[in-house]
């Protein structure tokens, strides 16, 4: 196996940084072994560690180097720099070391030069001594331009303690992801939780019913992948709104124009669950025939509605007693080794409260503020996706093919 | 055909409600004829109308009713309210009529009686002379309450002047709606704007890639389907680091995870097109293989990258001078008929402000903020849609099918 | 009085035009009187108005003369367009005219001329019979240049009925608005509500305390300008959390610092009113000093504080019977005239299903979604502020000077 | 000074905890030795670590302790649970442990025993041999009660390589904090960072204009704070209009509603200062009297205006060629210590990028995810305001009292 040994010095631990850095190792499919690591016993001390670092290949390695030498770690030997010509004008070498925004010192003629004008996405040419950080735009042809890492240092800054509250990590949160990435991803956290002989709990918000993804999350719970679904009254009427008349909040779920006499049509749907006496009687009854909730009655996949404020009805089923509720959606609880929180900021809460941090939690929502409110409080291990809600429960159902 | 006769008096037409009367007659399939109009001569002044509607069938006549009830018409014949005893204890009859929040009065015993305790959602409860509003799940088995429309007449308020600012109409802006709806909608307002002949521009942001769309929308434009791409530096940085790397912004788009060396691609990609001198010469020389970039060039479609502020690079490509930009952008928009924003709001603003309020225009964002402030400034013919723009981007590619 | 006489043709009445203009000149501080108004029999129809417009002023006349154009109306009399010649490259006459992104065309010469590659925010150069849509910057020395509206007519697009839900009308939500001026509204607002003796009922969510606008709002209560709070478990827990140790959620409000021992303190809050055994009692033994429950218990204003999925403790005065909650809550709204909700969605809601519509409605958010939510199943009467929370409320204290 | 000692063992270092340990600590006024660092040499193996803290008082020693129990550290001494009877059901004692939702053993009897029915926020009480996890409304009085922390252990869940990326840090851009504190913050940068002679940067959009900012930001700007201005075309326009018209996109600063003939007013401002030839002439010859722009020219505060693809006019000064506009964005970054990025996604994004990481940034918008997207490619040491741009100015022009 290839290996480098890299040196970094400074307050590694209180920042964070050394857990980056073996994180870089791991994340590039590299292994680490520590060769030194003195740590300072105090606030000021700086610590120092030695790392070897391996991988199986030259590129890997390469790679994983790159990252290390970002986050300040150099290599122990000194080597040079390597300086190629820019081939043409506005044009860089195509191995170009391309910058950060931390200061840079770069090894050229045996001595360490300062990189100037510092500045993020830049290249550094090396002449007579002098380094300067230089826009692909602004190269000549001939300038001679850092390639490879080889050679480069560089200082990230620390930040001292009162500026300790500035310090940001990149949420897991950015609307800016491939929705098939993550569904791929639940799938995957389905599949193992069931593997694992636990329980997989559902929290769906109304939106999935109005947004037109009743119909997919029904056919998740008949092929057994929910073990159990915890909602409110909403969820339900939407639902229930949607077998009896197509609609949800008035709204015909296949054209979405308003229905004609729309408005209504949620209050006749928990009228007619009233009238049949619970949403069990109503499936019995032949009166509710296909839905998330027929599916949970067909397939004894228990259900909790807590009631809000908030609740039209409410249906029989909903529980308005919420002292009693909680204690349901507890018991529901016991057990689960996943939750999914679809666009249900209020029950997502409130699940959040009672969970184990060994439970993973994953939470979907098109505002990015709901998903980090519902992390904030969560697990260890929580997963937020900022995307349509509808999309995703359509992708995941693609995701989790056959039945669990 | 059959029809009813309804009419109404108040402020019909600065409260905009006349309006509302034709688009509820219309949107349910119905169609008018307006036999009397007696328009306030000043702002102190009621109008008074009345209209003849009719409709195919009694059901579709009574949704329209019903509706045209609801925004304060009245029947001209002065029929009795059907009262229907509930049939048990928190059950309304079939045929209830379920309130809105505005002041209501029902006929009964040969009198008008005002509605007490209104209510949203609510059922209208006549007993001994008094009508009052009652939930359903406090109706008693036997209460006599109100089914249907007939004898039943509501009072919008109307809104004094100082108070108009307050007014409020449902924005086409929100996120609960099913994507597939809109992209049906959109697919055809696409094809339309082909069959009469007219350019169908597309104006999509670096996020289309980031998120995975870019290669729908790539076949897209392959098909022949968009007449012309306006868009920035970054969008075709993105597409072409996707074509020669796998990523964008460093992710993979397959794994969702960051690229060994991932920072550093997006400046490649830069270099790599300045080596070739530009995207398209990029493409002839074989550098370029795929994309939204590579099948503007393979199929002549024109693009237009504006700069900015926040540019990388640029590619030789990008129009740095915006002068110029805003004058290519203008002559690609000339003969639109259709122009489709998808996630990016600077370009997204700068098409907007060149635009005849004729043409068409589409914003695609997950953020409601950006939607809302695109379609504040756009033409009449607008339609937001709040939703992810990967899942939206790949639906309107399976709505689309086969070339233009 | 000076006056002009209008006219227009056209869908004025399905397309909610006739409202526009009525509004414009009312807006403008002008009277009309509708001279004449064919109105269209059938949708197909089009109708005719003839308005006369009176103002003050000549300014105030031209400004409602202006707008009236914009909104396709025309002069009567068929007068010439106004030409100035610019006065530099690249600068308009002072009174130049702009244009709107609709088809237009000016009198000239004893025609009517269609203006050319029209836009907006572009000037009207006629010359030799030719009329074009011309940008500022583009402008030549000596161009003529339309000024004033004479001799200007403005066709808008009529939307068709399939493109009916296109439509969109600018939202009373947008965040680009000062917070003050929002504030001097509702402080109006609630004066006169208070002049009619009418109720004025708070809804507040825990952000109110959690950003610091707690004490605000409790001065606010103790000058008796609120006469009911709607909330929950968790407004009084931060309350009570900020009154006992002056943190909220553990974050010390004085320094945003997050408190040694923090995330105790809102179960320590909650164990002091058990304790206690309500927030009454608290009051009286003098466990509870200071702030939004205290205010309310010492001038008794009734709170009614709705239970929910989410809440720890609870105190022993949260409703944890939804349907008692509802009761109570619907009772407090009786004899109301205005709400004002503060960035409490769920409670928000529940205060919105019950409210009669001629009660006036106020949403204060930070996230634009929510008030477009609540504002949607709102009433006529509603205003949202899209603001930071706690600024609102040191406005609105600043402008409610003195007691109720 | 009191100390005490404690240990921890486990994947500390990957997983971040040795950090937090170490704030935890210096966050609550404490001082720490690290007493012994077993590092794992790889990936698999545990790592162990004793430290000894210090405080200065008691209380500060058990508040800092607290915490590091909660993180999963252990005191080394192994001493019994001190448990005291429930005073009443339903009532913790005052002292009372609060439980997290980790994995928890409580020493009692002499061993350690699993606590059993694990979540947050509730509390642990111990009989015969059995330790539960109960939530304060279902204590029974005389329930022996685990208080202080003293014999109980806590075990975070370790993440494993594959979850890694669902780990979650708790981000600095929540809405939910005061905005005074913010403000005080920023205060205090900025004067620490004139104290260093270093240069204070803003870069605000033009919604600073339009809530009602922008008097507020000149007077800033006056007073000397600010050493340059970074900004667009919309800014200085949206200025300009302030101060000739009062009026901003139309809208009266003053009392929020459309002025008369408002849409107009921005070209007209354009072409006022078009017609003088500059912003600078348009001082000289007394057509600009006041607003941002105006005193930068009284000031010479330098200022660049960038041009985007969505300007209108643009104003002489606005930089159209954007290879120039980033060469004097850049030139005016030199020397700077803070960058305040205010409302302005685009032009912040361009500083982001041109900026070494020693420079501080502050970014404040309301929108979350502008924030988020600012300071994802920000410098280390950043930090996020979300909240009412024009609240925020108000206030920091209120700390930053008198010239700088």
């Amino acid at each position: 196996m290839l290996h480098r040994r890299l040196a970094a010095r400074g307050h590694l631990i209180d920042t964070g940084l050394m857990s980056r850095f073996l994180a870089a190792v791991l994340g590039g499919g590299g292994k680490y072994e520590i060769l030194r690591f003195d740590v300072g016993k105090t606030k000021r001390d700086f610590s120092e560690v030695e790392l070897d670092v391996r991988a199986g290949s030259q590129r890997a390695l390469d790679a994983i180097v790159a990252n290390l030498i970002t986050l300040g770690c150099h290599l122990v030997e000194d080597r040079e720099v390597t300086l190629v010509p820019a081939p043409k004008d506005g044009v860089a070498p195509a191995e170009f070391y391309s910058t950060t925004n931390h200061a840079t010192r770069v090894r050229s003629g045996g001595r360490w030069i300062d990189v100037q004008r510092q500045r993020m996405d830049g290249m550094v040419v090396v002449r007579r001594g002098r380094a300067v950080c230089t826009l692909m735009r602004n190269l000549k042809r001939g300038d001679p331009v850092v390639c490879g890492v080889e050679g480069v240092e560089i200082f990230p800054p620390f930040e001292e303690q009162e500026t300790e509250h500035f310090s940001f990590m990149k949420s897991e949160t950015s609307s800016e992801r491939a929705v098939e990435v993550k569904a791929r991803d639940v799938a995957r956290m389905v599949r193992a939780t069931k593997s694992a002989g636990l329980r997989v709990v559902v929290v769906p918000g109304p939106v999935v019913v109005h947004t037109g993804a009743g119909e997919a999350l029904a056919r998740l719970i008949k092929r057994g992948w929910f073990d159990a679904v915890l909602s409110g009254n909403a969820l339900a009427v939407h639902d229930v709104e949607r077998a009896l008349f197509g609609t949800s909040l008035g709204v015909d779920l296949r054209t979405g124009v308003p229905a004609r006499e729309g408005h209504m049509n949620h209050l006749r749907a928990i009228n007619a669950v009233r009238a049949a006496g619970s949403l069990r009687a109503a499936v019995r009854r032949g009166v509710l025939k296909s839905g998330v909730m027929y599916e949970c009655v067909k397939r004894d996949v228990p259900f909790v509605l807590a009631g809000s404020i908030r609740d039209d009805g409410p249906l029989p089923d909903t529980q308005m007693d919420l002292i009693e509720a909680q204690a349901e959606y507890a018991s529901q609880l016991e057990g689960a080794g996943l939750v999914i929180v679809l666009s249900s900021m209020l029950h997502g809460i409130g699940v959040g409260n009672m969970l184990p941090s060994a439970v993973k939690l994953v939470c979907v929502d098109i505002h990015q503020s709901v998903v980090t409110k519902l992390l904030d409080r969560g697990s260890g291990h929580a997963l937020g996706v900022v995307t349509d809600v509808s999309a995703f429960v359509h992708r995941l159902e693609r995701e989790l093919k056959g039945s669990a």
